[in-house]
């Protein structure tokens, strides 16, 4: 069986350059937006309205009666909403099947349970994760610290959201990982080295 | 200032084990029940004594109404809490100035947090949990897995409510910690040299 490392993340904690980071080190594959990529693909949906979808907070776009006997008009939107999380699956799936990898956020832990992954959640504190925001802000986008910490907040309730839709469980909850860890302790480096040390 | 590293820990995770281990390895002290043994010193109480303060639930011997203005009443029991808490203090924080040092447990992080220490939480799945407490039982104790079971939750329990009444903090949340470790991933050896390359 396949070496499945899955990483759920804060925004902002550096997750994505972990991901990459131990990917290179481990020599194995590396996706993230790939996913999103291969959905647009599939669903032949624009790759920026899919990752709006998956970024969304389900309860915006789903019922709480869906589900229900008695609920009959199937709102299409819903439909493919659904159905672009069960592209994601298969896409997730497909990709662990292929070769060793490191898989990036889109409930990738829950969805290869069966495969039993290396699960990490990436976390750190607000400030942190501020100041690595406002590096990454375009020179257009002129925000408030106010306003960042808020736009930070508000995507991590939304992948909160997803991933309690989708998985029942609690998103970042360390009960389902293996390990989390706060990159504000140390530099991305050592850090990548431990896990690669763990996995060996 | 001395490398401090504190563990807290689900009862029945492997805290202790990893932090000794941790300890040999970085060859630096580890204290664990020594500062109860301490604590026992320092304030002429028994040890075994000590012990069971330092794992009761506060609430159960301290009222809420402490802290008001209209609370005159001094409960000695109440005096002798508290001051065995302040002599944790005393003794956590002399340990951390002596020297480097692994400390299990009693706040440590908390109460060293000027000191900046390495926090790790150490946790596991109560399955895990379970099968690490039956095999440390005695042949005279003879618990169903129900009530063992229920010996961890109570343990866990009432360390969520000391370290919160002492901390204002969330006992295991992992905002309060650098690196929260699910020892069920990995063998304990692995986990060690992982910690090592993280310091290192």
């Amino acid at each position: 069986m396949n070496r499945i490392i899955t990483i759920g993340r804060e925004f902002g904690s550096g997750g994505r350059e972990l991901g990459m980071k131990l990917a290179e080190k481990l020599q194995v594959a590396y996706y993230d937006k790939e996913i999103i990529t291969e959905i647009a693909k599939k669903t032949s949906l624009a790759e920026q309205y899919v990752q709006q979808v998956v970024e969304r907070r389900p309860s915006q776009w789903f019922p709480l009666t869906v589900g229900h006997s008695f609920f009959l008009n199937v709102d299409p939107l819903q439909e493919q909403n659904l159905s672009i999380y069960q592209e994601q699956c298969r896409i997730v799936k497909e990709m662990a099947e292929k070769s060793d990898c490191v898989l990036v956020g889109r409930c990738a832990d829950f969805i290869l349970q069966d495969k039993k992954p290396f699960r990490i959640f990436v976390y750190a504190d607000l400030e942190e994760r501020l100041a690595r925001c406002r590096k990454r802000l375009s020179p257009q986008e002129q925000l408030s610290d106010r306003d960042l910490k808020q736009r930070i907040l508000d995507i991590d309730r939304n992948r909160a959201a997803y991933y309690r839709f989708y998985t029942g469980q609690v998103w970042g909850d360390k009960a389902c990982y293996d390990l989390c860890i706060n990159t504000g302790c140390r530099p991305m480096d050592k850090l990548v080295s431990a896990i690669e040390e763990i996995l060996s």
